[in-house]
Formats: C-alpha cells, structure tokens, sequence
C-alpha cells in the first residue's frame, strides 16, 4: 500500500495550451502500479484559467476539495464549488475560471489508455 | 455533463461486516454512465469502524477530505489525515478507526468489473 500526503508530490504546471495559474500533481499514477486509472489533483489560483477544451476519448471524475470556480461548458457558466461532484464524459466542453480570492482545489481521475 | 453537490447523492450504510458507524455515496456510478471507474465519497463517525479487509481484484484509489483515522493493515497502525493518498491494491489489507471527535471523510475510486 502507498501512502502519502498530497503536498510531497511534485508540483506540475499544466501544459494545456491558454491556462494561466494552474498546477497539478499526480497522486496515483502508473508509476506507482496504477493499471485502470489515475489520480490528480489541480490547483487553480485566484486569477487562473483553464480555457475550454474537450478530449475525445477521456472521462473525468471530478470532486471539488476546496473554493470556487465558474465552470463554462460553451453554453452556460456555472458556479462549482467545494463538495461538488463532476462527471466530464468524451466530447463534454470544459472551462475553469477561478475569479474568487482563494485557491480553487479538485481531484481529477481519468483513465488509464 | 454531469454536474451535483454530494449532499444530495443518497447516503448508505456500508454493507461491509463488522462496520461501524459508515456511510457511503456512489458519487459517479455505473447508472451515471461510468464504465470504468466509480468514485464513492465515504464518512466515518467519531467511534466509526471499517475492519480489517482485502478485496482480491479491485484497487482503490483514496483521498482524505476531512478528518484523521487510524489505518491499520493487519502490520502497522498508521495515522492518516485531511490531503492523504492511498493507493490500495489488490490484496492490501486495509482498515479505519476514527478516534477522533471529528467525522472522517475520505473520496475512494474503484473500477467497475
């Protein structure tokens, strides 16, 4: 069993093209044995972005640890928040923006291809 | 997409034996149109217990939302605390004892068989 605590995993800007002030670690990934699917956690600070993007083939599972963010799906903007719970399916448009004065915190998990 | 606050997702209790005090929301499931993975949010209750178990197939990935427990795998009893990850593979022993006076909440993501 690996245990850890999220803060000793190394701290990775993401490379998605157009996102601003956001980070990420991977805390179960494949090169801890993961097979199926991967665990990570971003980091979206007061200010950041993540522009709206799709992936063809890929879920996310989503669960907001800590504060807010507008998500735009193209058509709407809605307000996420703490507690909330996320299922991006293949092909969903997806858009974070974090305009509050806190760190807006979630776990991502996506498959393993 | 499919976007809910973990609230309103039905809280039951854990059919696990000799568990105490546990509850457990399917957050993402298969009836969401999850194929690969679900994601569960879990609470155990201040005197909780989830005993000492193993699942022969399934991993589970873990992240600690709130609170701290005692995590025993049949070894070593290790605090675990709010920002933990487990990664829990298949075979690993695994237990929760929350003695604290805080309710322990932790996300565990399965695969679907």
């Amino acid at each position: 069993m690996m245990i850890k605590h999220s803060g000793e995993v190394l701290e990775e800007r993401s490379s998605l093209k157009g996102t601003k002030g956001c980070t990420l670690r991977w805390l179960i990934a494949e090169k801890d044995g993961a097979e199926h699917y991967a665990m990570r956690l971003f980091e979206l600070q007061p200010g950041g972005l993540i522009p709206v993007h799709t992936h063809e083939d890929t879920e996310h599972e989503i669960f907001i640890v800590e504060g807010t963010a507008i998500l735009d799906d193209s058509k709407d903007k809605i307000i996420v928040k703490k507690s909330d719970v996320l299922f991006v399916q293949p092909g969903d448009k997806h858009s974070f923006i974090n305009n509050s004065a806190m760190p807006f915190k979630f776990i991502c998990v996506i498959p393993i291809i």
